[in-house]
């Protein structure tokens, strides 16, 4: 099977100021095209280490991919790195030229002598053109092996990933199909997963592999294989994948490689109902969870993020008195928070959550990752207190899932 | 200087199911420590990958992190890997048993065999206990060089990074000092910048080394520099950053390294005043922005999440007649959500949001990534009209970010 690096060049990488996320993106697309990734390598804007990485990483991968380095300014040396490696000289692309000129002009911005420099490429190389930023992209052959050099901005990687490198590498290579079939389980742990399907882990034939993903206190099942005769793999994996699917039927969420906001929404689609949320210590996060995905103004209607206790008591309508005696954070006033929310935004279903996210905040008989969350409808009401333990943002985003996935429960069982 | 490479293990990282943010977080807190991180290398859970990035990253570096591989399940390898490659043998640890059974018991879950065996560890290896999770982490040393072996889940790692790791090289190796400072601007490019401060870039000194750090329009600028005498080094580089800041003065927006809504939080609590948010098409992302900094429920009071129609009009008092006629996305119905938002949740300031993010929703007169802003306070407000034209989520970012950054504008702009 044909394999692949991904080289991301930029000292911001390895201080830590950047996440990479380019590199799972790359991976992902690369992955559906049947190019397996063996490596990913990050190192810094240091010409010896750059060029090592070259060196190296072709002994490893028949496809180098690169990213980063390639700005305008003087810590940018991917271009004449990769130049004076292959032996070219830089020489300007007309049409790249035409490209920086056309975005400055759009942009209504002063064009200095540096951003021309942009259009210079190395003579032997083949120019991706960048419709989405000045930078252009290198295709780069030697000794049967591809280097591609592409900006490290990720739509603007993204857009010549999309529209040349993958067709170009599909052109160039025989690719085998790869299967990847995902399920997601809630409400058991991994080791406990493991054991229910031990006899089906073992008997795998050999090109199937088994990973288990656990995140949020959920647990992601992956099987994948790959092969060269689409029909066949695509059946194979099908087969063990609905019998994996029957091993873990009541902990099973979706059998579709979808985050759990996306399987809330397309219940909600399929029921033709709406929700709301009424938000405090997850400030907006449900919300956006929720609106990352396309079309979601088709199943959500809105949040109120109340941080205060006046945004409570002003659009929720949570009695003060209430929350002068049982404290924001109390099985009442998630209660009223969810009545609230459902009267004014007029959604079918609502998610409520108050809780103390900290560092600070926590109090001897309201810790921090002490949580409220109510779901239901105008009907009835679901309260669960939950008690996390780990750092603000690692609260947040567990209180989400769980309010979420306690949501898609309630949806579920209705009318059984 | 003392190098390090960060070895993450698994296959979720090369098919991209999962984005590395243990890497960045690791790299940031190696450097803080004075530890320069060269590379990062991801390798599957395949044998002789994990293998080889070992020989060949002790090559390149004096300590190597290893993450990834240490879970209960068959696909993980690493343990057992790391033991033959130091020719150890697998004993129980008593400490790591003892951990492993208190967690199963506090969680109330049914323990198994193979939870056990995760208490089991190389018999030549220091082991660090897992405060947070059942896999204990490993300490090999050999020839001189560390390698630390610890879970993939961001929190356990976390837990023993702070705890013992990095004391503990801090001990073994003599490390120097790194000092970064770093600055961001608004309103002007990259390379508009750099012609900016060519004299100042070309006559720093080889121990200083200038970033440029491009993203959502803004451009952030880092210097570095390490040393041996701490006072020397932070002294040089302090001056330089004077000069730096002095430069790009007009377009300055914080000279430390913090995120621009961060900016916007101290500016508010130095005032001793409050913000409010109400949000269309951003769904939330300001609210969870501004609600992933700690104490931030002292500057914000909360956000209405308008997603649809009826709860603009029965949460922000938006006039149905102003909605149909001049439609959600328009300059009247954004400053009507302001004067709403300002009024029911009754903070000084506000901002409101209204756009079409993508990819469906685009109109031949207000295409995809149409949003007007209005930011200000109860005597005063600004409206702006952006364009953008990236995918979905890039628009939500990149609005956030320009309506923060208006914001963060109209009130410092006060009173001049």
């Amino acid at each position: 099977m044909t394999q692949a690096s991904i080289i991301t060049i930029g000292d911001e990488l390895l201080i830590g100021q950047v996440v990479d996320t380019n590199s799972a993106w790359m991976a992902q697309e690369l992955n559906k095209a049947g190019i397996r990734v063996t490596r990913r390598v990050a190192v810094g804007d240091v010409w010896e280490e750059i060029w090592q990485a070259l060196d190296e990483e072709q002994k490893h991968a028949d496809i180098l991919l690169i990213t980063g380095g390639l700005g305008p300014t003087s810590d940018d040396i991917t271009k004449p790195l990769l130049c004076k490696y292959f032996n070219g000289k830089l020489v300007v692309d007309e049409e790249a030229r035409k490209n920086v000129l056309d975005i400055f002009t759009r942009l209504n911005r002063p064009l200095i002598e540096r951003n021309l420099l942009q259009a210079e490429v190395p003579d032997n190389c083949t120019v991706i053109q960048n419709t989405r930023g000045t930078a252009p992209g290198m295709w780069f052959e030697k000794e049967g092996k591809v280097f591609v050099s592409m900006p490290g901005v990720p739509h603007e990687m993204k857009g010549m990933m999309e529209s040349h490198v993958i067709p170009a590498l599909q052109q160039k290579f025989h690719f085998p199909f790869i299967v990847h079939r995902t399920l997601l389980t809630a409400g058991v742990g991994e080791s406990f997963l493991a054991e229910r399907i031990r006899d089906f882990e073992s008997a795998l034939p050999p090109e199937v592999k088994l990973a288990y993903l656990p995140n949020y206190g959920m647990v992601r099942l992956r099987l994948s294989a790959s092969g060269r005769e689409k029909e066949t793999i695509e059946k194979k994996v099908a087969d063990l994948f609905e019998t994996l699917q029957g091993l873990v039927r009541e902990y099973l969420v979706t059998n579709e490689d979808e985050p759990l906001e996306k399987v809330v929404g397309k219940l909600l689609l399929g029921k033709g109902k709406t929700m709301c949320t009424a938000e405090s210590c997850t400030g907006g996060y449900i919300a956006h969870l929720l609106t990352s995905i396309p079309g979601s103004s088709a199943f959500y209607d809105g949040s109120v993020v109340s941080y205060s206790y006046q945004a409570k008591e002003d659009l929720l309508q949570v009695e003060h008195s209430v929350l002068e005696s049982k404290g924001a954070v109390s099985e009442e006033v998630v209660i009223q928070m969810a009545k609230g929310a459902l009267k004014n935004i007029g959604s079918d279903y609502v998610i409520a959550i108050s809780g103390i996210m900290g560092p600070e905040g926590g109090m001897p008989d309201k810790p921090v990752g002490t949580v409220w969350v109510a779901v239901g409808d105008e009907n009835s009401l679901v309260t669960k207190k939950f008690s996390f333990r780990f750092d603000r943002m690692r609260n947040i985003q567990l209180t989400a899932v769980n309010a979420l996935n306690t949501l898609r429960v309630f949806i579920r069982s209705e009318g059984q």
